[in-house]
This record gives C-alpha cells, sequence and structure tokens, in this order.
C-alpha cells in the first residue's frame, strides 16, 4: 500500500490513498463519509496498515458505541474531550468536541471541557468522572481503589468503571497518535453542534 | 462472559476465565502458554470483551513482532521498557523487561531503562530513539518535526519512525489499562533472562 | 454601591448592579452594550470598585486597542487567547476567542490557540509572540534576554516588545480575577466570528 | 515621551524621565519620593505610558491602602511577598518585603514568606490567607469555593474575599512586568524595617 | 593521594586507588570485599578524600545498620530503593536493591519498589513509611506535623521518626553524588538475592 | 542522652542539651559560640548522636572551609543560598545567607540568590556554578558530562567540580533535615553582614 503525506490531513504522518485499502475497510469509510457529509481524518492518518487500521475501530467502536445508564454515548465523549484537552491534542478535541455537543445537545459544553473541565457545565456523576477520568490520563500512577469507589458510589456499574478506564486509555494512545503524525481536525468539526438546527 | 476478581491477575480489574473465551482467542492463549511455561497475566486481565481483546492483541503483535534494521524487536522493548517506567507501570515494565533482556541478551539493559535511562548502556542510535520516545510519551504536545529527524539522522526509515510513535501510543494506552486494572506481574517475569543460562 | 451575587455573570464574584454605578461607567457600558448587542460579563464581574473599573478599563483599552505593524491588534488578542488557555480561564479564552476569530477573519484560529498554540495556524512572527508569551505567562523567571531579543528579530519595535510583557501581564491578572470570581461568559461568546456571515 | 535604557532602574525595560511625565504624576512621584527618601523604581519601570502609569497606581492603591478588620494592610502585604516569592520576583519580594517588616513590625517575617511560607510565624487566619492565595497564584484554575470559606471562616467579610483575590491577581501582573523589564530593586529596600530604630 | 578516572566504577568521577587509601579505611574495604565478595564501587566513587569518606561512612553506617522494632534493618533498605528510585539514581536502587531484597527475603519487593511504590507488597505500617519518606525525599517544604504523627500511629518512636527523616536526607545527598559522578553499579548487584538459594 | 524538645531551636526534631554532649563535641560548640556570639542552631537540631554530629561537621568543614581560585569560601556559601532557596529550606538560606554576605561583602547578594538566582548580581563564572548546582539539587538526573565541561571551561579544576557536586549534595541532605526538624534560624543571622559596620 502505497503512503504518502498529504498536510491537510496530517503534516507529519505517512497516510494511503483510501482507494489503496482493502474492500472491507473502505466500505467503513464510505459509510462514515456518507453518513457525516465528509471524511474525518482520522481515518486516513492514524493507520497505514490494515491490520492496526482495524484493531484500533474495532477498539474505539466497542468502547464508544455503547450505551449504559451509568456511562452514556454522551457521556463517553465528555471524557474523550476532558482528557484530550490535557494533552493538548487538536484532533481530538475538535473532532470529538463536535460529537460532544451534538451528543449531549449542549452547544458550550466541548469548549467548557477543553477550557476548564472544573467549571464546565456537568452534573454531580459526570464531575466525578471526569476528575477520575482526568486524574488517570496524566497520574496515571495516582489512581487509588478510592477513584474507583467514587465512580461507583456515582452509580455506574463495575463494568462502566472499566469503560471508564479503557476510554482514557484508548484516548492516551490516540492523542499520541496525533501528535506524533500532526494529525489536522476537519474544518466541519469546528462548526458542528453549534447552533440548534445543526444538532 | 462471566468476570469475576481474581488478585493474583489484578487487584481491580474484572477478568474472565480462559474458557469462557472464544475457540480463538483460547488457542492463541494456549500457544503463549506453552511457549513462555506460563500465562501472562495480561492475556487475561486487560481485556474483558473478545473484541477488544482481539484488537489490543492484533495491535501488540503489529508493532512489536516487526523486525527492521532501523528498529530491531529488541529496540521496540526497549522503547516499552523505557517509557512504561516513566508511567510507573510496574506489569509493563516487568513484563516487557524480561522480554528486553532476553531480546537483546543483555541481563542489565533493562533494570538500567527503568531506573535511569539517560544512563543506560545504549548505542547512539538506541539514545536518540529512547530520548523520542520519552518526550512523546510525557509530554506529547512538544514533539516537533525535529524530533523526527533525528531519528531519521540516526537510521530510521519513515516506517520505522511511524512505528516509534505507535509503539509508545500503544502503551501509553497499555500502562494505564495496567494502572486501573491493578494489574499484576506473573512472579516469573522478574528472573527471566538474568542469567546466561536463561537467555 | 450594592453588591450581590448572580450566577449567570459570576458564580462567586460580588457583582454591582450596571445603575449603580457612576455615570461615566454606565455610559461606557451602554456604549459596549449597544456596540457588541450584549453585555459581556467582565464589565459587571471583575470590578466592584469604581476607581478599579476605571483601572482595569484605562488598562486594557490602552494595551488592546493599539495597532502596530509589528503587533497588530489581532495579534493581542492571539496573546490572550493563548496565555488564558495555558491558565484555563474560560471567560478569557472565549470571550477574547471570539475577538480573536472577528480580527483575524480566522474562524479556526481561537481553538487551535486554545487548544495547542504549538500547531495552531501562525505566520513565523506569530510563532515567536506566542511562544514567548506562553513562556512569559507561566515560567516568568526563565524569560531572558535572548527571548526579548527574537521578538525583535521577528520584526517587533521596543514598544511594541514592552506591550507584549504588557498584554502578558494584564491578563495574567485578568486570568486570576476570572477565576476567583467564578466569571461566565456570555453564551454569545461562543458562536461569535464562526461563519462568514458573522465575520 | 522619551524613552530609554537605565540599567540602575530596569535591565530591559524603556524608562522615562521622571520630568517627561504629566504634571500630576510627578506631584505624585514627589510626594513618595519624599516620604521614602527615595523613589522607588516602579515608578519609573513598569509604566511608559501615563495613563497605564495612573491606571497601575491606581489598582494599586486601592487595593493596598484599605485596612480592615480581616484584611489589615500588613495582611496585604504579607500576601504580596509570599506570592512574589512563589514567582521569584526580585522586585517585589525586596520592595514590599521592606513595607511588610515595617507594616507587621517584625523583622524576620518578610525573609521567613519568602523563603517557606509554611514554616513563617503566622496566624491562624494569616495561614489560611497565605495558603489561599498562594494557590490562586500558581494554580489559578484549582481554586474552589471551599479556598473562599476557608478565608470567611477565618473571619474574612466578602469584600475582604474580594479583595484577597485582587491582590494576588494585581501582583501576578507586576511580577510579570517586573521580569520583563528586569526591575531592579532599590538599594535601600534590603535594609528597611530590619531593626527596631529603622521601624 | 592519586585519583584517576575509571569507567567501570564512574564515569565522570575522579576516583583513588584503594592502595593509596590511609589504613583504617583499606582495612574496612577489604572487611567488605571478604564479606560481599566483591567491592562495592560506592568505596571509591563517592569519597576521594579520607576525612569525607570516613564521615560518609560513619553517617551511613549509624543510620543503616540499626535495627529496632519500629524500623528495621529491611524497612530502612526499602526507604532507599524507593526515595532513590524517585531520584532515577541508579546505584542505589540496584545496590540497595540487591540488600533489600536480601534482608526481605522477598526478591520483588526492590522492582516493584523501584517501579510504582505505591502497588509495592508492603504492609500497613512500611506503606506509612514510603510514604512519607517519598514525600520528603521530593517536596520537603511540603512534610507537616500530620506526616510524622502517621509514622508515630504506625508504630515507630520518635528516635525511629528521625531515622527515617535521617535516611532520607542521607540519600538525597548519596543519590546526587552517585549522578554527578556518573557511579556504576557492580553487575553483581543486579542479581543478588533474586532467588533462594542466593538469598 | 537525653533528647528532649525546644521550638526555639526546632519545632519537630529531638534536641540534646549541649553538656550532654562528649567533650570533644561540646569544645568545638564553645569555639563557634565564642566565635559568632552565638550558638548557630544547627549544632543542637540536626545530629542526636555524637557519631552523626561528627561526620555530620566533618563533612560540611571539609567543604566548605576549602579557598581555591576555581571555588572560594564566598562561592560555596552562594552554592548553598541558591540552592536551599530552590528547596525552600529556611535554615539554611538565612544562615547561609548571613555568611555569604560576609564572605562577599556584598550586602545584597543572597536575598538576590534566595530570590531569584538567575538574576543576582554574579559575575560570568559564578552564574555557570550557580546554574549547574540548582540542576544537579533539582533535577540530578539531567546533568550530563556537558555541565561539568561548562564548570572546567569556566575556570574550574576537577577537584573544584567535584566539590561543586559535594556541597550540592551535602546542602540537598541539609535541607532534608531542617525540614523534618523544622529547624529555626537563629534571629542573629538575619541581620549579620546587612551594613559596613557588620562585615
Amino acid at each position: 500500500m502505497a503512503l504518502h503525506k498529504d498536510p491537510s490531513i496530517a503534516t507529519r504522518a505517512l497516510v494511503p490513498d483510501v482507494e489503496d485499502f482493502p474492500e472491507d475497510i473502505r466500505q467503513k469509510i464510505d459509510e462514515v463519509t456518507e453518513k457525516s457529509g465528509f471524511t474525518p481524518n482520522v481515518f486516513r492518518a492514524v493507520a497505514s496498515r490494515p491490520d492496526e487500521w482495524r484493531a484500533f475501530m474495532s477498539m474505539h467502536d466497542s468502547l464508544m458505541d455503547r450505551d449504559t445508564p451509568g456511562l452514556t454515548k454522551a457521556d463517553r465523549e465528555l471524557i474523550v474531550v476532558a482528557t484530550s484537552a490535557e494533552n493538548s491534542c487538536m484532533y481530538c478535541v475538535v473532532a470529538h468536541g463536535a460529537i460532544a455537543r451534538i451528543r449531549t445537545k449542549n452547544p458550550l459544553i466541548s469548549d467548557q471541557l477543553a477550557i476548564d473541565w472544573r467549571k464546565a457545565d456537568l452534573d454531580d456523576r459526570q464531575k466525578v468522572i471526569i476528575e477520575v477520568a482526568v486524574k488517570l490520563a496524566m497520574t496515571p500512577a495516582e489512581v487509588t481503589d478510592g477513584d474507583q469507589q467514587r465512580l461507583r458510589d456515582a452509580g455506574l456499574t463495575d463494568e462502566d468503571v472499566m469503560d471508564v478506564g479503557s476510554i482514557v486509555a484508548f484516548f492516551a494512545m490516540s492523542n499520541r497518535l496525533a501528535h506524533w503524525g500532526g494529525m489536522q481536525p476537519n474544518p466541519e468539526f469546528f462548526l458542528m453542534g453549534r447552533t440548534p438546527r445543526q444538532k
């Protein structure tokens, strides 16, 4: 598979052409493009090998497309925005900030989280989730049993607790892939979900 | 799939029984167990869902089982040990420290890297790799084009450079999964590769 | 002058009613309100005493309303966004982010700066300005003669160099006032300057 | 107004001649000089423009010349010394250290605060004030409602609490202006208030 | 006394020949060599002057060769390993890690402490000791009366408490001497105490 | 030897009575007291056991009472003041600040160093010494061969270079002993060397 540079996608990464991808991957990208109206750059930027691409997307979807009472799809996006902002990850904050605005139906929440999660407009359960998630992202050795108990006390199940950790961990990886590759957020993401009609 | 606690594997994670895994996973675990003489705890600790397990292992193997002149299998393990030590990740340092000793045939290198990578017994190419890898692991936003150029100047190809980033990123995830779950290194790892006959 | 709490303006500060302000202040607030279409919360949130209010606004306008070839009005707003983001100051990032979008005519620049100024879409002169400004904001004792020389080499005059320092310093104050008071950005700011027709 | 360099005042700033200042400013400087026996360098070093000078001094005096039971003039100087020391600001620590010695009639307190405020000879109310002030100065996003409640519990009124924040914020600005300009403390300050007869 | 470089002992220090040492020092080194089977490099690396050598060893032995119910010889080695690991001190972690394995009869404890003391296999008393010791080593100004009280509550006497501080302090010195000199741990240390027969 | 608390000497340490010390120690303390006019608190605060006391003082005198062209007695005190200030050590900054003023005949230098060593009135050789010394004190693992070469280039001999490291290391210990014990600087130190007649 030929790789080349495309600074509109990523300033440093080698990116493949979509048409060079195997059929199953091309098909998935086509679906996303149709649904979103554009192809999010991550689909070409982070994974230059088909097996790594499949693993990355499989893990992402398994963690982010679940919806439980203790950890909704919207909550999962909030975790991504807050921890990615701590890592100064432009792609993840902008792209998942757009999704978070849409899923929460709150046009202000992503900017709030990205700038100062401590003062963002969150309910008590969400505050605990974000606080513990940021701790795992930034000072992972300091996480304690007590941190996980706080999540259970806030209404998360044992599986939800595991998912909090897995989401933080997955985006610790994604943030570094994005920084390493100089991944660019598509301009479309910046405006998505900011006004009622765009939700 | 039933999940339960097993503190000999992980103090906080929910772990599945191997026998509950699907056939393909059980088979892979059997192979590793036969080859190593024991089942490394990561195979039960980090992934409670078959799809996540498959993705995690696929990504790991794609990155760690490659061997190029610019980035050997041994070099890849050195990256894991040094960056995981910066994250105080006991499982990753101990388990991959064992593999690094074996692959480098150097019984001292892993302890050196884990304690003070700046003074470890590395050649010039390895020093650059480790220095840049640690930078990406710990202060990812500060990575520059110049850091990647240093790797190319040291003899790495463009694909090797991408792999450095991907390995660091993958273990940024693994380190956090291990901390979150309280994953325990198997006692066998501590002694592997420390004496000539064990190489 | 009676002070009271108004959480739509600031969660912790005591804020005055505009009608209680002396005539000169009320007049200035009326002008801003007419021009902006709303009253930015800072006008009521940071200054509970008329003399402090006048001094704060006088200093702000003296620094921000100047326009020189080496340091345009737009450049000045970029400094505010980048350094305020380092301080996680929601009011300053959102409000001045809006102004920066309008003055630069670039709807993406403020989010880029707030998330990762190192990768924002800046020209070389602006990059030096932002890098030095962030250094003064976050590690002021480490600023050197060389940092100021870099600004002059990039085309700033001696007065421009002084202004860079004064703007950073003024917003080091503003950021802390905003955090202390829990100042809320008006919702209008979040969307300003994001689409062509809104410029 | 002509500006020039004068390293006895500031190694990097452009400083004006006093005689070039407008009449109202010259008069104020004359008053201070007569009272102190020398002209503190800040009067020429931080403000090269008359309007900025007036705003700076007005804000300073409004905050520092107040005296309330919960926050005396002496207490206000202690805040300046402790937070300026955290910022390694030589001018502010030396000049306000002198004033703090005089206002507290304690010749040791300023050195104690500047070196290790945690072990300085403070009463319980002062300890809370300094601890919260240092937090706002150094990690402003982490300030909570609870921090302000601690101040009220220690006897500060709502206005005193606002003043703690405003003083910290004002000197966050001053510290950066002093570092940027390389402002020099007048030699006279080092010895003021150190012996009984000099109080 | 002639000094020269010997990179097998220390990459940067000037080291003396043992035979050039005064008789009392040579005798002590001979004893250690006979007991250990090799001469630990510290005996030649850290002290180029006989008086400093005698003082260093006297202080070390006074602190480390005591054995009290509240602070056993093994406990003292654990303090050394944990705090030296925080300082990335290769010589101290490797050499005292070996002694700690032998004294605790636990072949895993030193690697655990060096990588992540928070998750090491310690009892409650030891956990408090290590936590407070690391605090003194890394953020000494933040130590409080409460930290020392925690030690007494865990069963340490007043003299034990003093010894915790003295051991941490002594190795704060040793770690810096080892870094400054580039002191090399003898290869023998890496394997000592790792298997039952080597205890 | 009876130990007790004496908060005028140290708020937390157990201190011995001078009369309980062995004859050789009492004699040395008498000499210092006669020379200084008071007994510096360190002589009772840091060492509760005669052997540790002797070792501490022997090491101190060996390092601090030497005087070489490349590293004068005054230079050695400057190292102590600057590194102890980084550790917020009140006793060491105040006591050695007094000695540094006397030895340099510069009444301002100690306050300058303690507040912001980067802007203190040092010559080029001294600047290099202090910069490298602070690096060893605060981030010891990051010291390089190049740092030591900078010292030699500034005119220090190999033995001087070793002494820089040993002084920093010794005061890394002393600072922590002082913090642990809550050691109080004698009031006399604060004023010593501040006026010409006191030199």
